[in-house]
């Protein structure tokens, strides 16, 4: 019997590109200069799965995805030629745009509901703090977060599905990955848990060609997170 | 700046007597026996410090308390001369009273009005799940579960304080040690948090001797769970 839901983060429950090049075209603006604050988001996030792909592989250590978030941006502030525009403190400002993602409206509805008949908690990359300040952010209800910090790994290592199943106390197959990216799901359901799907079809802007329909025959297939909620709660 | 408020959870926030003896009775009521449902509460309670001992002294290996309740268990039902009467489902079960005990009236008003202002977060022994479980049963309103699972050790150890300010992100002078019990708060003062104290003075009973006042001078003192909340809040 299906007891939890654990949830991917970033794309499936909060707007991360909206956030950070909304956080971004303020911090420059009000230092005087002019970013292409979408480019700086995307170009931000793309350092994401190189970064933890050195942990992944065990060439690097567990480190928080703070601590990657942070390299990824000092990166990226060279790459944008803006280097010696932003002191140490200022970067971890910056940094802090991670924990001020805005939910996608049917998020904090679709959780609530879902929290009246099961656990629901984070399965994300992120850690347990940026977890934290974004659910106060945001509004997000968790029952608890789980996720990488949990299993010391990132998705889509199976351990961190099935640390977080454990940190619960369930089998995975009482548990349900909700995730809107589809090799997410393929992780969570070889790792033996249920599996659920909605797309988020603007995640990477106006353009974005993938996960805008399920590849597999997912346990359930929704228009969004409230609907989601409609066919596990109605 | 306090930031964020962990807390003690059976007998500061929950009335685990009350709770776990009312289970005990209506189990044992049911099978037909006659039990002294308080003093099993009392006798299985009383081998939990030297249970968790075993592993703050190193000689076991970290078990989350669930493990620890469930062998307890066993040993109490011997004492009782009711090791006959119980199989190994039925005392999966009645290990989870642990899982559904009572908040204090006060607890849930307080830690509400405390989450409008700072991050909460129960600092247990209790591992993620039971304290998953018990917050859904009592409607408690954390923002995070951390603890003993976190730091893979027992209060009041310092790195079980060390670990979840660390969890947050923050540093130890930036969060506050919420508990009923003195010695709790000694620990936690030692690994460099601030302190907050109010009694619980029928945690064991009506002939409770222990922890009626304060026996420092914490930072906070307050009557109840709610009375801090208005200390902290107003």
């Amino acid at each position: 019997m299906l007891k939890a839901l654990i949830f991917d983060v970033f794309g499936t429950v909060v707007d991360w590109r909206t956030g950070v090049a909304r956080d971004v075209a303020v911090f420059f603006s009000g230092r005087g200069r002019q970013v292409d604050a979408r480019g700086f988001a995307d170009a931000w996030r793309a350092k994401y799965q190189p970064a933890m792909e050195k942990i992944r592989s065990g060439s690097r250590g567990y480190v928080p995805l703070d601590i990657l978030h942070r390299e990824n941006l000092d990166a990226t502030l060279q790459e944008f030629g803006l280097d010696d525009a932003v002191d140490e403190a200022a970067r971890a400002d910056l940094n802090r745009a991670w924990e001020k993602l805005p939910p996608w409206p049917d998020s904090v509805p679709g959780l609530t509901a879902l929290k009246t008949r099961y656990a629901i908690a984070p399965c994300s990359n992120g850690s347990i703090a940026l977890m934290t300040w974004l659910a106060k952010f945001g509004g997000l209800p968790w029952d608890a977060i789980l996720g990488a910090e949990i299993a010391q790994d990132y998705k889509p290592q199976p351990s961190v599905y099935l640390a977080s199943a454990a940190a619960l106390g369930l089998e995975p197959a009482e548990v349900m990955m909700v995730a809107a990216h589809n090799s997410d799901l393929v992780a969570a359901r070889d790792a033996g848990l249920k599996t659920g799907f909605f797309p988020r079809a603007t995640e990477h802007g106006p353009g974005q060609t993938t996960d805008l329909a399920p590849s597999e025959d997912w346990d359930v297939v929704a228009a969004d997170l409230d609907g989601l909620a409609s066919c596990l709660t109605g």
